[in-house]
């Protein structure tokens, strides 16, 4: 189904666009309704759209050489994705879920090019877009390069911190298995680690919110581990490296 | 020292731009010399140029969150660096430092940003180089989630590969302890992973190069592992997990 010209208008990417250009992108997209669970994107398929979404949350999605799968990051409303295909025209990169009920609008490949090369504002947009999406990944690779697991749960829920008027908080948290898989662990380690970090009250729950009591303790607890963490687990990395460098 | 228009004429992100432009360019722009294992750029510095590699050869460093380093990507003469922070005006995401004697040129911020939003043809280049960045950053982070060390080795040589009229060859390979940081584990794992293929046949040292005499084997060991990989490192992985999993 087509999109309002209100709805284009209200992409982010496209504010301050003149009137006559927005009601071109407007007729030139559609928009489709996606449930839960549903796949938005498929890794390797042919880029003949760039993608909106609209209301509701996905996350990208991808397949270790292994076969795990694991999830990279979440996109939230008004964020576009699929830009890399649209860019560089080889296939999908990753694959993209549905995680709620969600409304996703598309603009033809084409277009989106021209919009994108022509306008400086657009250009600029995309650009410090996709300088965020490097950072965050290479913060993610960073964090995925600590040997221990309960340690790479502690420095992922670090970047979920927020400060409010209430103190540093953690809001809208992804589901344990959700955490698992972006910090490649099992969903057990992620439960035992948050139990863990409310046992010593670094991190209390309230409602669906986490209020973070002592942010310099979790900051610790990402660096350094905890003494209070179980040892199985605690001394995974370490006995990695042993190993190897005995090896 | 200021640069040569024919220089900066030569540099890919350029090519195509009118004589006009490129004189005004190359005015703007300096060059300097650095040693090799010099930093040219330090993580968290303030981004005041774009940065260009004239000759030589460079490696992006970071550091992971318990201090140790890790490798991300090399840089090779005619490619740019230190684009994250000119387009987001954030510090310096990684540090560079020079693997061999290199030269690189610097554009300031401001003019550097003026040429990319405004030039369609730059715009064009800059986001294309954006998506590969991307792609890399999200192939080495999919290596990175293997849980074995010799896998990650394997992966990462596969990386390296490239089809050539006598067949499929590694050229170039960096130093073992390099492709150490870049796969996060130790040496002596990168020496012993190289040692295996090597007396397996899977690869075959000729002078500095490497031939890749079973291409499907080195696939499969990226995937599956090897048997003739030692008992210690090949369990690693499987190890981790259990432990995580019995938490």
């Amino acid at each position: 189904m087509p999109i309002a010209l209100e709805t284009a208008a209200n992409i982010p990417l496209f504010k301050g666009l003149d009137q006559e250009t927005l009601i071109t992108v407007a007729k030139l997209m559609s928009s489709r309704s996606f449930l839960s669970h549903d796949i938005v994107l498929r890794k390797g398929d042919e880029a003949d759209h760039l993608c909106f979404l609209l209301a509701g949350q996905l996350q990208v999605v991808d397949v270790t050489e292994d076969g795990r799968e694991i999830g990279i990051h979440f996109i939230s409303p008004g964020a576009y994705f699929g830009e890399l295909s649209v860019i560089d025209g080889a296939p999908r990169s990753a694959s993209i879920v549905s995680v709620k009920p969600s409304e996703v609008a598309f603009l033809p490949t084409a277009q989106a090019r021209a919009l994108i090369f022509n306008r400086p504002l657009v250009a600029e947009r995309f650009l410090t877009h996709f300088a965020q999406i490097v950072r965050a990944s290479s913060r993610q690779r960073t964090l995925l390069s600590i040997p221990n697991a309960f340690q790479r749960v502690f420095a992922q829920l670090q970047q979920f911190v927020r400060d409010t008027n209430e103190g540093q908080v953690i809001e809208g948290l992804p589901k344990q298995h959700e955490i698992a898989i972006m910090v490649n662990t099992s969903r057990e380690t992620v439960s035992r680690a948050l139990h863990t970090l409310m046992k010593l009250n670094i991190v209390e729950k309230k409602g669906t919110i986490f209020i973070v009591n002592r942010p310099d303790q979790l900051k610790t607890a990402a660096v350094a581990g905890l003494d209070e963490m179980p040892a199985t687990n605690a001394n995974n990395g370490p006995k990695v490296e042993k190993a190897e460098k005995a090896a």
